[in-house]
């Protein structure tokens, strides 16, 4: 840049974003409020104008039109929108993602079936930096199964302790299971280095990818993984609810058995037979009837990530929270603020997290101006970068907002508007 | 009528219509082909266009727009559209029905509550005539517990024997779960007569409203259920895949824990504590994030249906069925099809079966005529009346349809287009 002193400026970030390679996605999107700065597209991704299109076509055409006979096309939807993401954002290969049901349904699956694949194991390991459903999904297949939930302590900043981890995985352990990104510090974890403690001993290791897919590269099979999961209203930009994915490495696939027994899991679904006789291939680990028009929003957000392309995404995610770090550093830090994100970009996901004791007050004085940002317990204001729809005006923007917010008289208590952390 | 003994005609069915006090609302809804005889509205109902424009409006406005400031009107959707079927639709209290979910996994949910709360007891029991994935759900639940499952014999066209039933339902029995509409015959079920059965005994009882909601008067609580689950893509009118219901009623509610445990049945959601404490109330039957867009599909369809009214869909649909009944006596018992449905409209839902070996093929020429039906195995050609947007002109040309088919040369094999069931 012609003048490197002068990052701290506007025109800085509006000539950053002058030479964004992914800046003409933001005009896929509706952008109904221009003046809204939006950095919570890590707890639900905005709406692409194709997502809104092909929506009012499907309802109309399909379902209205086509009525019970599109069917035949809907049918492999969640395979066919798995295979989407399994190679275009996630290393995988086709027939081991499938897209269905909630995350936390899945996780409930995926979970039951690892440690019912592992028996006369008595332990399931986390940590306790995993996102609140993961954890409680967790603590009810162990308690089901008779089994200890081993909660690896793990630093709220800078994510998990590889060794902390290595020392709780032994012999015993069915199941490991972790966020990739961890949803409040945005830490990102190892996973090759994860599932080699847990491979050693002989466990399985079921993956959240909530925060990671569509944000991150995500290697499932060069990090040779077991199990995943990942919703799809962050970065995915698939809406509220949207249903989430899961992946079951193929050679597992026929070892595995999931517990909640629906019919989309049936071999010859349509004969209707008196027995269970669960399909080969990952569509075994579908249950009830797919969620058709989430699906093609899946689908459509699905489409612009591998469009930009992962390396882009993860490029430029990198340069949105470094520049927000460095700003953070600059004003925020003489204001009481301390990085509760790895402070190596390498070594997070896309968001950026920023200690205060006054955070709540000051998220509900960003909102107040038009500036949105969630509140993370404790303390913290959580700040994600969308590649696809975030600019550096943005970041600026907020930081500037935020900075004089902090430095301001003070705003009243916490708003009590719930902040959703789309599910896990 | 004037002249009663033309009902074979189509000025008799004309004149049915004209005289139909629901039939305004077939233009509440897209209906784009009006030569298309559809007469599967109880697989997947008609697109009502009061939704297309919620559907539309809440994209564009509230996930485009609002973003995730919206959630603060959408975090508490599942028990409000709950509530709307609750007292409109369904005979019970607030806060006893939730929307969320697909059947299948509310089925799991609440068949996993049932069997927990009744420690020491070994069996559960069901009917070989259920629906396939209540079946699966009931089996993997069972198999899980180290319990029984026992399968009454039902007759598939006159449906449950309640004698059977009270046989097989001992004190050893923790749950008992059927469907109300006998989603191939259309069998009604007597649910007050059950529970007893099932209460006597010291069992629980899980009702399946898949094919009854929207269509039969259901009174969850003067016939004194305890648990329910039903879907909403039928006579609903929600759309492909839309959210399932579950009710638990409220005496029940604090006694029952159901199995996956997310962050939405959480007491105190947002503080995201370490350990897992279910909300009281409904909500504890939740799980994961909601799908949003899906539940105001679910509002609108049932806004529809408590506008008409219970009492007046419900006598609509005898009529249609009656009238299909009518017509088959006449038409098609001469050509070797036998009526698999009970004879006396009370004695079964929206439905109405008929039995022919040739049943495959002829469906399969009913749709290339523009007449959707259903097949069903063994050999069913099943036709569902859904009040609100099927004619009498309807049933007529279905059922003149069906007769020239099934007197003509045959049609080729049964398509292999798969007509699903949606789920229950």
């Amino acid at each position: 840049m012609a003048d490197v002193d002068a990052y701290d400026t506007e025109a800085y970030a509006a000539e950053l974003d002058r030479r964004d390679p992914l800046a003409g996605f933001r005009d896929r999107f509706l952008v109904s409020d221009p003046g809204l700065v939006y950095l919570d597209g890590n707890s639900l991704g905005r709406l692409p104008l194709s997502t809104a299109e092909r929506l009012a076509a499907a309802t109309a055409g399909e379902w209205g039109g086509g009525l019970v006979r599109s069917w035949d096309h809907w049918v492999d939807l969640p395979r066919r929108v798995g295979d989407l993401l399994a190679g275009g954002l996630l290393g995988a290969g086709e027939g081991e993602v499938a897209v269905s049901d909630s995350t936390s349904v899945n996780l409930f699956k995926l979970a039951t079936a690892a440690v019912d694949a592992r028996p006369g194991r008595r332990a399931v390991v986390t940590d306790d930096d995993n996102f609140p459903t993961d954890r409680y999904v967790l603590e009810s297949v162990a308690r089901r199964a008779g089994m200890e939930l081993r909660v690896v302590r793990t630093d709220p900043d800078e994510g998990l302790d590889q060794g902390a981890l290595a020392a709780a995985v032994d012999g015993d352990v069915a199941l490991v299971s972790l966020s990739h990104v961890a949803y409040r510090s945005g830490a990102l974890a190892d996973m090759g280095a994860v599932n080699e403690i847990a491979h050693r001993a002989g466990a399985l290791v079921l993956w959240d990818l909530c925060h990671s897919v569509g944000a991150v590269p995500v290697d499932l099979e060069g990090t040779g993984s077991d199990l995943a999961v990942g919703c799809t209203y962050k970065y995915l930009d698939a809406g509220p609810g949207a249903p989430a994915l899961l992946y079951v490495r193929r050679a597992l696939q026929d070892r595995l058995r999931q517990p909640i027994w629906g019919w989309f899991g049936q071999e010859d679904q349509f004969a209707m037979g008196l027995a269970y006789r669960p399909r080969a291939g990952i569509e075994r680990f579908l249950t009830g009837t797919p969620p058709v028009l989430a699906l093609y929003a899946v689908e459509e957000g699905a489409r612009l990530l591998v469009e930009a392309g992962i390396d882009r995404l993860r490029a430029k995610g990198v340069a949105l929270t470094e520049h927000a770090a460095r700003l953070a550093a600059a004003w925020l830090a003489p204001l009481g603020f301390r990085l509760a994100s790895p402070a190596d970009p390498l070594r997070r996901g896309s968001h950026l997290t920023l200690h205060h004791p006054g955070a709540a007050g000051m998220v509900a004085g960003l909102g107040r101006r038009g500036v949105v940002v969630d509140y993370r317990q404790p303390e913290r204001v959580r700040m994600g970068a969308s590649a696809l729809t975030t600019s550096f005006t943005d970041v600026y923007r907020a930081m500037a907002c935020l900075r004089e917010v902090a430095a301001g008289a003070g705003d009243p208590a916490p708003s009590d508007t719930p902040s959703l952390e789309a599910a896990p």
